[in-house]
């Protein structure tokens, strides 16, 4: 065993999160070559099946749809499923109950808050300020929202955001981690700057909740959106939340107002009253299997600190960089990820020219990563199921592949 | 056996859409009191669980989510699950393929329909016409529509709708089949009407598609929008879809251009840029489970014409009012479903002092209907599973209750 397969074992022996690998469902050695077996590495991009989903699915189908039928908006609890649910991802996030709704996509939810954001910033502000380097949707949606609001679209990088504040910023859209490269953003201090200039605070948690204390409420965010599919593990496509400051909530104004946010959503009534608190987020009839299978998969956090989350994730990343230090063929791959703890999310991303191929093949050694275009392996580390055995394994998978490409194996 | 109980035994044994009620399952005699086995009439909110739907899911979850994982996307056929689905939908609603993408909920399409309308109508076009008595969420979200586009919002009744109509209209939404009363409005001569004026025409189909033929391409209806957990039995919020007639789609700018609906959505390029045809009416990631959900369900309709199910129709809500006439003391209860075939959808809504109440009870008895506020009583048929039986039998024990309250029972 190398001296590096022995810390893994160790670091492993010492994981307080250990026990909860057995909550998910995993491949186990047979899946694959019994030297790769089964490592992955993509759950920031789908979260691994937690075990408890598919009993509780079946349960949701079979009976509540299937004999409870309509009865099952009450007696079942779909109906208050969104804040239900967004109660349940609230700790995660740093929130008080009663600020998050759960429902529609990712996309969605950075309509309602930036077309909300401009309309809560004061008068004479007429520019959104996004992230430039952000994942694609967020700056369509932003320039769509810009477009419907009368503001002008300035996307910038995040480090210059602060430089580009003023009098007319009226919302700032900012992702908490690069889904590229993995870079932690400041939120406290980015936020800070944002309300030093009188501007309306959105972020992106789509890389970040789950995997890293964000801290919503401490840090006076006035809203926020994230996915559920990643380190929440809420299945694929799994519905999205919104965050609305409890200080807000009074002002918000959604862009979407579905009879789901009616103050008496069963009055039908012709004109539109808001609902109190968070529930103004909502907008139709919410998608009750894909939300049910979440609500089921966020049992895994029963015990669970984000805290304890965290620094796993710190030791995994750290690990993974030392081990492909050791394994991969010297400047074959540079890792795009900060080194520095305050600047990382729990990703590492290694460019590496021939990135695509190299990926395929790792994908068919059973380390599953991912490929972003042009030149970027993206190795995401979910503290929940992943070990350091497994991020051994993954990184000589990864020079060995370098060093048979090299012709060098 | 009475004479109606009679002629509904004959109707059963006639009736060629009998054997597409095994595709779902139903609750059986021992569920309820004898007198009254289990007769589902609340298909027009929630459609009853088809058989196939429960083992598809468990197969999404357990191997497509559990094993594969993100191999899903392309092997599952995730990705392109918006438009083949949507294409399983188009024949339902007249529609050639390539037209429907599904996903979201019916308001977040109802608002992509209207902006998008509103920015296909031509220039000084600054007013949306919308029916009035439509269900509330089409209105609130149209108000939305027209604050955001610079618009006047119109409310009116669809009589009035021609009337209204002139060159300030850029776009009219309109109920196909009004949730509450149950009319069937006039889709090819209104929709005449709102090209005639120059205008765009948008459909809301939740209460007519899978019930009765909707002809969009041959009406030349411009956009459309729908839910598929009432007659298409997609199960509880599933996702909604969007139609975009073929000539129209080069033009269509919608407000929510999420990155699957880029050209390039892999490419995660700064620069938004629409793919071509129905797809741009997609979002962001789409909901997995239930959409796939929705697309077991759809197999019900193999070998099923839209127009057997509308015959179908007709004669159960025929027979209904028959039964309920002969059954229920007079002056009762009044319909207010129109009496004409061409005015009616596939539900029959009941005007009664104590709607609550009786609702309640008939529920206990095991016919399950709705309530609408303040004084309805809505029995909704769908052909595919609701029997002249069950129709017979709903209507004597609706008889029995109202006989009861009145203190003849």
């Amino acid at each position: 065993m190398s001296e590096l397969a022995a810390r893994a074992e160790k670091l492993d022996a010492g994981d307080e999160l250990a026990g909860v690998r057995g909550k998910f469902v995993l491949d186990t050695v047979s899946d694959h070559a019994a030297d790769a077996a089964g490592v992955y590495l993509d759950g920031n991009s789908l979260g691994a099946l937690p075990a408890a989903v598919p009993g509780r699915v079946e349960d949701v189908v079979r009976r509540q749809w299937g004999e409870l039928r309509i009865r099952s908006w009450d007696e079942s609890g779909w109906w208050t499923a969104p804040e239900r649910i967004g109660d349940r991802i609230a700790p995660l996030v740093g929130a008080a109950a009663g600020q998050i709704v759960v429902g529609d996509s990712t996309s969605v939810n950075v309509f309602k808050a930036l077309v909300g954001a401009v309309r809560l910033s004061g008068p004479g502000r007429d520019e959104i300020v996004v992230d430039a380097t952000t994942f694609p949707t967020d700056g369509y949606i932003a320039e769509s929202a810009a477009r419907l609001t009368g503001c002008t679209l300035r996307p910038v990088t995040p480090a210059e955001v602060p430089g580009v504040l003023g009098g007319r910023t009226a919302a700032v859209l900012l992702n908490h981690v690069d889904y590229r490269t993995g870079r932690l953003h400041d939120l406290p201090s980015l936020t800070a700057a944002v309300h030093a200039a009188g501007a309306v605070a959105v972020w992106d948690l789509c890389h970040s909740a789950g995997a890293l204390p964000v801290g919503l409420d401490e840090h006076g965010v006035d809203l926020a959106v994230g996915c559920t599919y990643k380190y929440l593990n809420g299945g694929p496509g799994a519905p999205a939340y919104l965050y609305v400051r409890r200080e807000v909530q009074d002002r918000f104004d959604s862009p979407l107002p579905g009879w789901n946010s009616h103050a008496e959503p069963f009055g039908m009534r012709a004109a539109y009253e808001p609902a109190a608190g968070a529930l103004r987020g909502r907008v139709g009839t919410p998608d009750i299997l894909s939300m049910l299978a979440l609500e089921a998969a966020l049992d895994v956090w029963d015990g669970v600190s984000i805290e304890a989350v965290r620094a796993k994730s710190l030791a995994l990343t750290d690990f993974f960089l030392e081990c492909v230090a050791a394994y991969a063929p010297a400047g074959r791959v540079e890792s795009v990820t900060p080194e520095a703890h305050a600047e990382r999310g729990s990703q590492v991303a290694l460019r590496c020219d021939d990135a695509g191929d190299v990926m395929k093949e790792l994908i068919a050694r059973g380390v599953v990563g991912d490929f972003r275009h042009p030149d970027v392996l993206r190795f995401g580390f979910t503290p929940l199921y992943v070990g350091f055995g497994d991020v051994e394994r993954a990184a000589r998978v990864l020079g060995e592949t370098l060093r048979v490409r090299a012709g060098n194996g």
